[in-house]
C-alpha cells in the first residue's frame, strides 16, 4: 500500500521531512533552531542586510503534475525564489516551506519535492529552516519564503534606473512560454530542441550568481528578474524608477530552438520573448560607461549571454518598442497577471 | 459594479495594498525596501536573534467565510503567527503575506483583510514588508510568514523541559473548539456566553506579550502555544524534551461559558479543553521554585489567569491524565492533524 500524507498524518510527515532535511541538507552557522519549534531561530550576521521574499505555486495554475516530477517541482519552487534574492544581489540562506496537501498524496512524492528544494539550496549552504503543512481538498499549493543576505547597503533595486542607462538582458527569455505551449499542445515532445524549451518551463535556472556578481560590481543602476515576462518586468523598472524605456526589437535575443518551434507552430517568437513567460533571466540597467564592468561581472561566474537591447529615456513610465525599420509602438506589457484569467 | 480582484488585476491590487499599508501601517527602522521590489530589504539589529514562522489558513478548512468577516480573518491569520513568535519570547517585526485569491473576490474585502493584519501588527510597530498574490480556482488561502526578534540567546524552546518541572497554562483552552461547534451547529448564536466562545474561534487573542515577559524573566524551562490543542502541544514538549508529563484533571481550567454551553449541547467540556482547539494560550514549564517568577512576569503585562495543571516526569515521552479520584490513564493526544480528516 502506498504510504500517503493522510496515513502517516501531519506530525508523521513533519518527522519524515525533518529527518530528510537533516540527512541530506546543510545547516548554516546562524541556524540555532530549525524545524520542530514554534519558530526557527536565526542569528543574522553583522554587516549584512536580509532579503526576504515569497512565491506560491498552485496546482494546475503554476504546475501540471502530469507533465513534471515532484523533484522538478521542488527545484522550480525554490529556484524562482532564489532568483528574486539574486536579482537583489544576495545569496539565499534560509527557506520556509508552506505546503497545502491532499491526504491522498504519496509521502514519497513529498520527500522527492524536498530533495528538489535541497538540490537548489545546498550549493549555497542554505537550509530549510521551517515551514507549515496544511490540508486542502482541491488544488495543492507550495509557498516558499526565502531569506537571503547581502552586504549592508548593497541591495540592487528596481527603482534606481536613470534616463540614458542601457538595458541589458541575460540569456533567452521566452523559452519557458514556448515550452509551456508545447506541453499544453498535447503533442509528444520529440526533438532535443523541444525538450530544451520544456525543460526551461519545468526546471527553470535562476541567474542568482550572476545577479550577485553584478550587484557587487557596482556597475549596474537597477536590476530585476524576468518572472513577469520581459516587457512586464521592464515596465516594473519604469514604474518604480519613474522613467521611460525604449527597446530595440532587432537586438532582442531569439534563440534557435525558439525560432524553429515558432515556425513549426506558426507563432511569432517575439510574443514569447516579450510577453508572459516563466523565465528567470535578468534585466540590468547601467550607464553606458559601465557596460564592461557589468559584462565582466557576469562572465566571472558563468557564460550567460548578455545583450544590450534598449535604453532608459526621459518621459512617462512606459516602454516603446522600436522596430528594425525604425517605427515606434507603445508596448502594452502583458506580464503574468494571476487574476485576469479568472474572468474568462 | 463591485470592484473585483480580477477587474483591477494583480498589479492593480499590489498598488492598492501598497497604498493601504503605507497609509495605515507603520515602518520599522530596519526596513529599507518593502512591497515593490524583488525582495524586501531588512537590516537586523545587532545583538538580537531572528524568529521566523509561517502558518496557512485554507478556506473551509480553517475559516468559514459565511461566519466571519475579512477583517476578523486578517486579524486571526496574523494573530496565530504572532502567537508563535511570542511563545519563543520574541516580538513581531515584519510580515510577508501570500494570498491565493479567486478573481471574483471583492477588492474591498482584501483591503479589509489587510486592515485586520495591521490591527495586529501596528501595536508592535511591526510592518507588512512584502508578499505574493496568486490566483486560485477553488479554496482561497492566506499564508503569513512572520519574522520576529528576541535578544540573542533568549529564545525559549519546547525542547528544554525537565522532570520535576511544573506545567502551567494560561487562560481558557477549549473555548475556540466550543465556538466552532456552535457555528457548525447552525443554531443562531444568541447568548453573550455563546458569542464569547464564537469570538474565541473567529478572533483568537494571542499571548505574545505574556510569552515574551515569561522568556525574559528566565523563570521558565520551556514554552509552547496551544495551537494544536492542550494535549497535542503538551505532547510536543514531551517529545522534543524527551520527558513524560502528568496532568491533574481536577486542576484543568474550565470556564463558566464553556461549562454552560457543554451542558446545553450535552458535551463533555473536557474534550474541548484537552483536544483540538484553535486557542492560543501558553503552556509553560518551570522548576517549582520558579513559579512565582513566572507568575510575576505574566502579571506584569496583563491579567491572564494562570494555573498549575501538572508536572513533567521521568519516563517515556507521553502524557498521563490523573483523574480527580487518582486514576491514571494514558492520553492519546488528538491535536489538530490537517490530513487525517481527508481520509474520512
Amino acid at each position: 500500500m502506498t504510504e500517503t500524507v493522510g496515513s502517516i498524518g501531519e506530525f508523521g510527515l513533519i518527522r519524515r521531512i525533518n529527518d530528510l532535511v537533516r540527512r541530506e541538507g546543510v545547516t548554516p552557522e546562524g541556524l540555532s533552531a530549525g524545524i520542530g519549534d514554534d519558530t526557527a531561530v536565526l542569528r543574522p550576521r553583522g554587516g549584512w542586510d536580509l532579503l526576504v521574499t515569497c512565491d506560491s505555486m498552485v496546482e494546475r495554475r503554476h504546475f501540471l503534475p502530469e507533465h513534471t516530477t515532484p523533484r522538478a517541482l521542488g527545484r522550480r519552487a525554490m529556484a524562482i525564489n532564489i532568483s528574486d534574492v539574486g536579482a537583489m544581489g544576495g545569496r539565499p540562506v534560509y527557506a520556509l516551506v508552506s505546503l497545502g496537501l491532499r491526504g491522498q498524496t504519496a509521502v514519497a512524492d513529498i520527500e522527492e519535492m524536498y530533495r528538489g528544494f535541497l538540490e537548489e539550496l545546498n550549493p549555497f549552504g542554505a537550509a530549510v529552516a521551517g515551514g507549515n503543512l496544511t490540508g486542502t481538498a482541491h488544488a495543492q499549493f507550495i509557498d516558499v519564503t526565502l531569506i537571503g543576505e547581502v552586504e549592508a547597503g548593497r541591495a540592487l533595486r528596481r527603482s534606481t534606473a536613470r534616463p540614458g542607462d542601457l538595458i541589458l538582458v541575460t540569456g533567452w527569455p521566452g523559452r519557458s512560454a514556448a515550452g509551456l505551449e508545447l506541453l499544453l499542445g498535447g503533442q509528444p515532445v520529440a526533438s532535443a530542441r523541444e525538450q530544451e524549451l520544456v525543460a526551461a518551463y519545468n526546471e527553470p535556472r535562476h541567474r542568482a550568481r550572476e545577479g550577485r556578481a553584478v550587484a557587487l560590481s557596482g556597475g549596474a543602476s537597477a536590476m530585476i528578474d524576468t518572472s513577469d515576462g520581459f516587457l512586464g518586468d521592464l515596465a516594473h523598472i519604469c514604474e518604480e524608477s519613474r522613467v521611460g524605456a525604449e527597446v530595440w526589437e532587432a537586438k532582442i535575443p531569439v534563440n534557435d530552438s525558439l525560432s524553429r518551434v515558432a515556425e513549426r507552430l506558426a507563432r511569432d517568437p517575439m510574443g514569447w520573448v516579450l510577453g508572459e513567460s516563466d523565465d528567470y533571466e535578468l534585466i540590468i540597467t547601467c550607464p553606458p560607461g559601465r557596460v564592461d564592468t557589468v559584462r565582466t561581472a557576469l562572465h566571472s561566474v558563468g557564460d550567460a549571454p548578455v545583450r544590450e537591447v534598449g535604453r532608459m529615456v526621459d518621459g512617462p513610465a512606459r516602454v516603446e518598442i522600436v522596430s528594425p525599420a525604425g517605427d515606434r509602438r507603445l508596448a502594452l506589457p502583458r506580464g503574468w497577471d494571476h487574476f485576469r484569467r479568472d474572468e474568462s
